[in-house]
């Protein structure tokens, strides 16, 4: 399966946003990507007080033209994230369209980004968002996927539940920052690559000097054993990376790790 | 507390790695050590057929040696690991002496490393070890420890619960080889860290390449942040580190993971 990963530059416009996703999306499947993947906020600011102007609900202007997109480039298409209205409440959601337009998966952020390292990077997800519930993995013609958001990666937990559950690669649009990206970003996609057993994609929007929040880029996708198998730099880029689900098999029988597993000595 | 690791040579001649086991502690001590960590398997060649012929059970020559070393030097001695034998069984064990030389823990090795690359790493320590039934979390006057012994660190599900019952450091004698230790070891530690915000840190043998298994060496302490603190490379050598607990609760203030847990989300 090809995956393509759009790390573009989010602006403050949401129309050119969605327009800038769909110039990415059709390069990417003229290149003959299968599956492509937006960053976190493809669409929105990440600023808190934007996100509730930004919010929308499924079947609104940015989740039809997903759709209209996924349809109309074939491609299956993980929406990076978006800020969700349901009711009263927000949420940090990632909707997956398949090759025909239609909804197939929801990932509602669970752990929500809360950091106070002040001077450094101040950030509170949980003033604005609810935390999601379900864990998300989506079958695909090429096998299984898992689905989390940026600070989810952070949890080890999640991403194990998930390859039990049968993924074969974890995508995860995210946006870590110039404190963190350096010293964890690379660091975490590789050890829940190399605990799982599973490729990992991890794709972040470009980093633009003139936002308050800075995102760091450096998206990449990862081998199970833990190579990395394309980065981008800070700045907007498009990758493309050929992944072979049978490298999951390969190195599970040669280092057997999900049955290895002892479940009954660590129970939370 | 300062924390001292012996990267030695392990030989053939067991007297010969306890008195080499000894003369490390001694040099560490002189240095202010609190903790010394010795590597795993220290009195015994990393070789199936060696395990019985080296095994000994509690209270004999090697476990009777590293309490007297401990009690001399007035160190807390994790006492690496060795194969112990208890009854018909045979196990990968690791002992820790407090300052007084009285045995204050006993991890057995819960996952045992068997690995099949065939020409670059084959290894089955199920054929004669049992696994281990506990997690081992000791108290000391710095705070509480936890202990892995090697292929344990692939599991961050133990990692996750040594730092919930109260880990400061966790401390994992172990013999990664030269296949998987450039790709994962310093990889596995610092993520175990970075998860947990605690330290960790991991003692090896130092390679030798006349052993049917050439350990990788590169024994390391890494911060709570996921910083690099200390590493040797594959010869022989003793490092010295001084940790400051503080720093954990310090990063777990500023980003909170183990208060952002959701174990109702991904219980296995």
């Amino acid at each position: 399966m090809k995956l393509g990963m759009i790390q573009m530059q989010v602006c403050a416009d949401k129309d050119e946003n969605l327009r800038r996703a769909k110039a990415g999306v059709e390069r990417l499947a003229a290149q003959g990507a299968d599956l492509v993947v937006l960053p976190e906020m493809f669409c929105c600011p990440y600023e808190t007080a934007a996100f509730p102007m930004y919010a929308e609900s499924f079947g609104e202007t940015v989740t039809e033209t997903l759709s209209t997109i996924a349809r109309e480039y074939n491609v299956i298409l993980v929406g990076g994230s978006m800020p969700e209205r349901e009711h009263e409440r927000l949420y940090n959601t990632s909707f997956v369209f398949d090759r025909a337009g239609t909804l197939i998966a929801r990932h509602r952020k669970a752990h929500l980004f809360d950091i106070n390292l002040p001077g450094r990077q101040v950030f509170c997800e949980s003033d604005t968002f609810t935390a999601g519930e379900d864990i998300t993995v989506f079958d695909t013609e090429f096998g299984k996927i898992g689905l989390c958001i940026c600070f989810d990666i952070r949890f080890p937990e999640l991403s194990r539940k998930m390859a039990l559950l049968g993924a074969q690669l974890i995508v995860c649009p995210a946006a870590f920052n110039r404190t963190t990206g350096p010293v964890h970003w690379e660091l975490l996609c590789r050890a829940r690559a190399v605990d799982n057993q599973v490729f990992f994609a991890a794709v972040s929007p470009a980093a633009d000097e003139s936002a308050s929040y800075v995102a760091y880029g450096h998206s990449l996708a990862v081998s199970p054993w833990g190579d990395v198998l394309v980065q981008a730099e800070e700045k907007p880029t498009e990758l493309l990376v050929e992944l072979d689900f049978a490298q999951n098999n390969e190195i599970r029988a040669s280092l057997p790790l999900l049955t290895g597993l002892r479940p009954e000595l660590y129970q939370l």
